[in-house]
Order: C-alpha cells, then sequence, then structure tokens
C-alpha cells in the first residue's frame, strides 16, 4: 500500500505523521515500527495517525475534528504526546485540515486544544498535573528524594541543586525507584534544575526509551513540581519550552516543525 | 531551495539521495548535516548526490556517466562506500537515470562498476585490497594481532576464534591501535569470526562514528584479512553480504533498497 507521509519535530522530538480521514489504515505494530524505523524506514519516536474524530470507536467526545492516534516507535499504542501533539497540530494546517486559531483535538487522554501563537509556536493544553507521594530516585550510587507527578503519565522529578550535577548525570540507563510498588508501570524520570525564577533547566530518561532531547509531559511535570511560580521557561536538549501553570489545565508551548513530505510503501 | 530526495539503505547503512544532473548545489557542510540530522531534518549517515560526470571539475574519468558525490553525516567529503554505492545504483535505475545491467559510476576513489543480479542484489567493484603491517588493537585490557588492510581507505582486522569472544566484545567506545604511527588518520576495526569455510561474522567499529550495522570496505578488508577462499558469505548486524576476491578487485554483493521519496527544505 502507497502511504503519503510527513516527517516532522517538536523541540527535536520527532514524528511520521500520516491522514487517514476515513479511518481506513488498520495499523499493525510491526508497520509502525517499519515507518518509524531510522535506517530500515523513515524514522521518528513515534507516530501520528489523523482520523476523522466521529469515526474512531474509542472516542466519545466532540466528533466534529480530528483524532491523534499516536504510536510508539514499537508500534505500541499510547495516550498522549505534547510534542507529539505541537506537530500534529502543524501538520493539519499545513495540509488546509483545520483552520483558525484554536483547534481541538481528541486523543486517548481526552480533548486537547491547540493555539497557534503569532510567533508561529503552538500552545497545547495538557490536562492538570497531579502530584502523588514522595519517592526516592537512584541513579548509580546516588540517591535523591523525588516528587511523584501524573500529567496522564507517571514523572518522578529530582530537583537538582546546581547545572553541574545535571550535566554530569549518567542517564545512560534507567535510574531505579523507591518504593518499587510506587509506579508498577515504570515511570518517566526528570532531573531539574531551577536557574532562575520561572527558568529551568531539564533532563530526562523516557521508560523504556532512554534519555531523550525533550519531553512533553516530563517537563510539564517537572514545573509543576517546582511550583514556585504559574509560567516557566524549560530549556531541554533539543530546546526552550514553556510551561504555564495558572490555568485548570497546564499548557505547554514551543516550536513544531514539519520537515518533509513524501510517499513510501507500507509493508502488509 | 525545494530539493526532491529519496531516503534508501544496504544492510541498514542509510542515506539521504538526490539528483543534481547539472551540478548546480553546491552542498555546505551544515546542509549535508542538516539534511542527514535523524530527529530535526530526514536522517541518513550519508548524503548522495548523483551528478553528471561530465560536470565534476574534479573527476578526470570517463564524462558519459554518474558522479556519486559521497558525503558523511557530518558534512565532511568522503571518497566512498561500498553499501551507499548500491543504494545510489538502485536510485538510478529506480529513477530511470540509467539502464542496463552494468552501469559504471565515477567516486573519488576511482571508476566503480556496478552489476544488477537476476536475484535482485547489486554488485559493485571495490578496487584491490592491499596489505600492510602487522598491527596490534586493544579492546579495554585485551589486546590481538590486527592485519593492516587499506581498501581505499585504512582497516585493522582482528581475526577472533569463536562467535561468543565476538558477541561480548564491547565496542562502545573505539578500539586502539600499536603502533599509533601506523594509522595516522585513524582506522576502522573489524573483528571478524570464520564461522564455516567461506562463512564469516562481523562486528565493525567505524572512526569517527562508533559500531555500525554494516560497513562495506570492512566486509571486504575482513574477507582479504581471512584470505582462505575467493568467496565469502558475511554476516553483519544489518544483515548479510558477499564478497568476491577471484579477480583484480574486490566484487561487494548485497541488497539495496530506495523506501521513501519526498521533497524539503534546504536551508541556505
Amino acid at each position: 500500500m502507497r502511504l503519503d507521509f510527513a516527517k516532522g519535530h517538536g523541540t527535536r522530538n520527532d514524528f511520521v505523521i500520516f491522514a487517514d480521514p476515513d479511518n481506513l489504515v488498520d495499523l499493525k505494530p510491526a508497520q509502525v515500527a517499519y515507518l518509524c524505523d531510522r535506517r530500515g524506514g523513515i524514522g521518528g519516536d513515534g507516530l501520528l495517525r489523523a482520523v476523522r474524530a466521529n469515526l474512531v470507536p474509542e472516542w466519545h467526545g466532540p466528533g466534529d475534528g480530528w483524532f491523534m492516534d499516536y504510536r510508539n516507535a514499537d508500534g505500541s499504542i499510547a495516550e498522549m504526546c505534547g510534542n507529539g501533539l505541537r506537530v500534529f497540530l502543524r501538520y493539519l494546517a499545513e495540509e488546509g485540515l483545520v483552520d483558525g486559531e484554536t483547534v481541538s483535538v481528541g486523543t486517548r487522554a481526552g480533548l486537547r486544544t491547540g493555539s497557534f501563537l503569532p510567533d508561529g509556536r503552538i500552545a497545547v493544553t495538557m490536562g492538570p498535573a497531579t502530584f502523588g507521594s514522595e519517592v526516592e530516585v537512584a541513579v548509580g550510587e546516588q540517591t535523591w528524594p523525588a516528587r511523584s507527578v501524573d500529567v496522564g503519565n507517571p514523572h518522578a522529578v529530582v530537583v537538582l541543586p546546581d547545572g553541574d550535577l545535571l550535566d554530569r548525570l549518567d542517564l545512560s540507563a534507567a535510574p531505579s525507584w523507591r518504593p518499587t510498588e510506587a509506579f508498577p508501570q515504570g515511570v518517566n524520570t526528570e532531573f531539574v534544575v531551577r536557574t532562575a525564577p520561572g527558568h529551568l533547566r531539564l533532563r530526562v530518561h523516557e521508560r523504556g526509551v532512554g534519555e531523550t532531547e525533550a519531553c512533553g509531559t516530563g517537563v510539564v511535570a517537572a514545573a509543576a513540581a517546582i511550583g514556585d511560580a504559574g509560567h516557566f521557561t524549560v530549556e531541554v536538549k533539543g530546546g526552550t519550552l514553556e510551561v504555564d501553570l495558572t490555568g485548570p489545565e497546564a499548557v505547554l508551548i514551543g516550536p513544531a516543525v514539519v520537515v518533509a513530505r513524501g510517499t513510501c510503501l507500507l509493508p502488509n
């Protein structure tokens, strides 16, 4: 089957994207893995499929817009991805599939709203960030207390005292946590330094992936854990994001770009 | 500038490819790096630009065919790439830019000839493999004698006694060699096990890159260093290659596939 696709990224979190308005493409995990394979396929951290919301049986929200079917690179189903949602909105806008400054999109985590800002960035609602109990996170021999934050997915946020410590962290292996029962499905771990009021610098280890250059929910979780300001600028390896916590839902603001458009064969 | 490109791979050594028949695109290193960037661009181990040979000032061979302008992912100029040459030939054939079963291509290492085999694979001439002195290669605390082999670029080949040893090797850091003056420009290091007469299994560390899934010249160097047969089947991480050493030039045989075609913007 011939597939028209796009490839894009938000703060270097990258995706293969395609429109399947009539929900005709029943993606198998092996097909997603092929498309996301950086050497043997096109390459991406995940895949975004745009389907008309009223044709998605699992979606029970408004049916007049688009649903973001997000898959991890291994083909598994994922609920939401903040960087992915910005790229999804950029793609819809460039393809002429949405218009207006504000667009709502169905996701497995619920309805999300994106706003195209005059400066070219996109702001997306991320749902609320809720706190769990204190936990302990370890990297090698070092341990720190960590805040447990849920942003649709689980996070453990360690606040470090200075940037040197952050730079020197070896995140080539997954951090461990205690008590182990705190995160039975695993956890994303953020290490954050407050460089100035409202300014953070962050590194993130995503469960099942490794250290990544940006994690939208992780950036929201870290800002919520710091919690001394309503608006944060957050430096991640892949660029700069902003988080607004002044409303009922966290809002993530950042760039999103479609880099290429093309066609490929989708294997059966 | 709008660029029509393709992306393809040979044994998972992957490339961004485009045709510039009239030699109009004077690629800057930063542009190559952008195109080869796996997250911020399209992604590849290198870039292949197809130019009419008679328009390439540095080419002094036959002018009636194509020249392969090969660049490393960092934008630096490279002489030749065996896996890249197969992908280059596949691209030319699929675009209708060559016809016939045998096609000669200019490269910075000289004229190379590709043959489209009936089984779908492509055979390419790789020039002769020539031997240098014995050297010593070290990985961590372990050292081995190694054969120095030149296939247009320098190789040090270590023959290991069994596959377990090969699998356990930690190639996350570059192997070192002695005497250091043997390879003033650095060296590609191959570790090879002879699994049966004419059958090899190989891992390779490419200078400036790290461990890779396949290296065409490395496969030729390893076969030449073993040297007990004229024809070898070589298993690498990215697949299976064959090497023929019965003629004056080594011949590398393997798969090559164009995965996607698209358009992108080439930044200035």
